[in-house]
């Protein structure tokens, strides 16, 4: 495992606790949900966002067919997830070349972004 | 890694991209969100919740410091993220005795929740 997230695994079960991270989710609504050129620059883009040096994880999805329930939103074009080790590595990021020129580039493509950053 | 999650390392950056998983992302909004002991029941019962068999990984968080922007939501208690192989998992997990048991003893304390299920 790359990078400074501590990784702990728990005997009990399959899985991988994750400490010591800041996740930052980003959800994106399309101006045109059903254009499909639209949502493959979108993803195009955010592949090449990830390289930014303080990503230490990512993940780049879309709403999954999981039950509807009047809980889950399922109304979001692209899901952008990454994790830095700390905020510092956020803030780096944020004013990040390869950010404001993802921004530049894109950012007409979108009528909503919601983003959630947290830390444990 | 545990799982079947596939991690790919990028060569390129210190950055690990996760594929192959299904990212179920809960945000609480506490009915008393400067009740302590509330906060803290929420994060012990999480910290229960994610021994389900089916969860990958997982990450139980607050809002970060980053910085106050228009698209960014600071205003929920917890952050929840855990990661499955699959819906399947995802479904199984719904349902686990574990899960149920999560939801009756702590619903009470949650005024609203936020879920976004994310394939890639």
């Amino acid at each position: 495992m790359a990078g400074l997230l501590t990784v702990t695994e728990n005997a009990s079960a399959g899985e991988v606790k994750i400490t010591g991270a800041l996740v930052h989710h980003v959800f994106f609504w399309l101006k045109e949900p059903k254009n499909e050129a639209h949502k493959k620059q979108l993803v195009a883009a955010l592949n090449k966002l990830i390289k930014v040096e303080t990503i230490k994880m990512s993940h780049i999805g879309f709403p999954a067919g999981t039950e509807s329930r009047d809980v889950v939103d399922h109304s979001y074009s692209v899901s952008y997830m990454v994790m830095f080790d700390n905020q510092a590595d956020q803030d780096t990021y944020q004013v990040h070349p390869l950010h404001l020129k993802f921004v530049e580039e894109n950012s007409h493509l979108w009528s909503k972004v919601v983003v959630y950053d947290s830390v444990d």
